[in-house]
């Protein structure tokens, strides 16, 4: 009985890393052939049997939907991240970074808020969970003087969008060519930046992760 | 003998305006559904028979190189254009949103860029005096004072992806969103921006365009 435990770890992380392993292959498959993509091609990449993946994921909506939800949750703890950094400029800054890094080396991570799936749709609570904390770490920003003020939190939409196509390059671009262009966003969300913007676009934040 | 010019020049008009039109639908469809979209559909489309097309364009080969020649010809011109203009800055600045402008009104013309079909290849002498005039414009808007002198050239190859990124939404929000960026982009590269850049990334324009 005493060996029970160092039995069972191994298997659980076992499980764990395979789970992983899948959510990740799937994830970049579906970006780049789409939702439709063969289950047994995504068993494939991942290394295992097609038995086994339909016993963890007995439907494709269900896969797709634990992709979305793993990729959501892991944007949602960044927001949450830069709530608790004490200066709450810098806590931006470091979201923002965060946020596009995911985008340029997890193309899944991209697809979860571009997709119109319905099966898409993160959990309800960790949206509204993100929502209110991306418009509170807004205003303390504004509110330290960091950020400017004519920023809007539905501009973060744009900025999604801008990231996933600056990530949609090699993979040994994507990181260096999305830092680049953070960088220059950053230096134009300062509170310290010149020049009038053109009005908010309409495109909720909201929309991009209904 | 006196009317023939009358008589001739509307024919001229009309068909100058029937290519123009199959290029832009054409355009929208290679991107809209990838660039083996039936010809059938792009006659259809067009408004036109199949025969007619493929009069004007015998090989889909054709078509596609006529597009993208057609739409990198234009943005070859905005850089002429900014060059003319006698304030660099404001020349570099209007080039931008002018480019941007182009890619979120007609979505062919990332796909011209973006495309790594051979056919996409713009006429060498139109990317050279592109790519030359914008190494000049780059170089005249940083000894005006304008342009941050860390910019480099390679850069709007990042910005050109994510203006594409910011495009790719529906119509009413492509044109604002892509403002609302560029906006953000502009008072970033502008000298006066506070904070250092990542460095540049691996990706050379005259790649992007190739």
């Amino acid at each position: 009985m005493d060996q029970a435990p160092s039995q069972i770890r191994p298997l659980r992380a076992d499980a764990r890393e395979n789970r992983d392993r899948i959510l990740a292959v799937a994830g970049r498959l579906f970006t780049e052939r789409g939702l439709d993509v063969p289950m047994a091609a995504i068993a494939r990449h991942a290394g295992i049997g097609v038995a086994t993946l339909y016993r963890r994921f007995p439907t494709r909506e269900e896969l797709v939907a634990a992709v979305f939800a793993d990729q959501f949750h892991a944007c949602a703890s960044l927001v949450d991240d830069a709530l608790a950094d004490p200066d709450p400029w810098h806590g931006f800054r470091t979201f923002l970074e965060a946020v596009a890094g995911l985008q340029a080396s997890d193309p899944g991570f991209s697809a979860a808020f571009l997709s119109s799936v319905p099966a898409a749709a993160p959990a309800e609570q960790d949206r509204e969970r993100a929502l209110r904390g991306f418009a509170e770490l807004t205003a303390r920003a504004q509110a330290a003087g960091g950020l400017r003020p004519d920023f809007v939190p539905d501009d973060l939409a744009i900025f999604l969008l801008a990231a996933c196509g600056a990530a949609a390059t090699p993979p040994e671009v994507a990181g260096p060519a999305t830092r680049r262009l953070v960088g220059y966003l950053l230096a134009g969300l300062s509170a310290d930046a010149t020049g009038p913007l053109p009005p908010p676009a309409p495109l909720a934040l909201r929309d991009l992760i209904h």
